[in-house]
């Protein structure tokens, strides 16, 4: 797991890039066992997964990370902690968010098992 | 792990106000292979990061929660996500910041494994 941050950066690039090009084929980095809790609301599995973010109430977005922090979670796992901005159509402000996904290995490479995320709201 | 929310939150509530009270009491919540990434910087060990804790330039500090959620992760394993502000002593103004823990179950309770920390600047 030498190369974790490596990995975390471009499952990141991917995700963000997937997200704000094609929703839909998000659904390739989940199984059935993963966890979303987005704004609070928990969902499970890849299908319910990929449906509450093809649901969320715009056409358009643009993520930008700013940071990408990796560690080694157990043997087979990566924690990886996002913070950037999004900006969603139609809008004039980005908006600052943190995101956490907990990525797994299997035999062809590296799924979501957790995925935990939040908007920021400026502090005062 | 039907209670993990309340794992998390006790965890959570504990652990800023340790910190925010006697940041050296926090090596009881690390062991030796937990792991720390402070704004990208990389600790290992709970010596090593309470000693990074306890060398940030301020005395006083108190930590604000605003969002905590947490799924669980593998078979002995808690992922927490916390969005919140903070503010150091002597300064006027919050900032806004966002950690992720993985807490891990032991004999006696739970562990940090892994934690992130980032301070999140506004969007824009």
């Amino acid at each position: 797991m030498a190369d974790f941050n490596h990995i975390a950066k471009e499952f990141v690039q991917f995700y963000y890039k997937t997200f704000d090009e094609n929703r839909a084929a998000l659904a390739g980095l989940y199984r059935h066992n993963s966890m979303l809790t987005f704004e609070a609301q928990g969902i499970q599995g890849a299908e319910a997964i990929v449906e509450k973010l093809q649901s969320l109430p715009f056409q358009q977005i643009q993520h930008r990370t700013d940071t990408i922090d990796a560690q080694p979670s157990g043997e087979d796992g990566i924690l990886v902690l996002v913070t950037g901005a999004l900006l969603v159509g139609g809008e004039d402000k980005p908006m600052s968010f943190t995101q956490a996904f907990q990525l797994k290995s299997e035999a062809s490479g590296f799924f979501v098992f957790n995925d935990v995320f939040r908007i920021v709201y400026p502090a005062a």
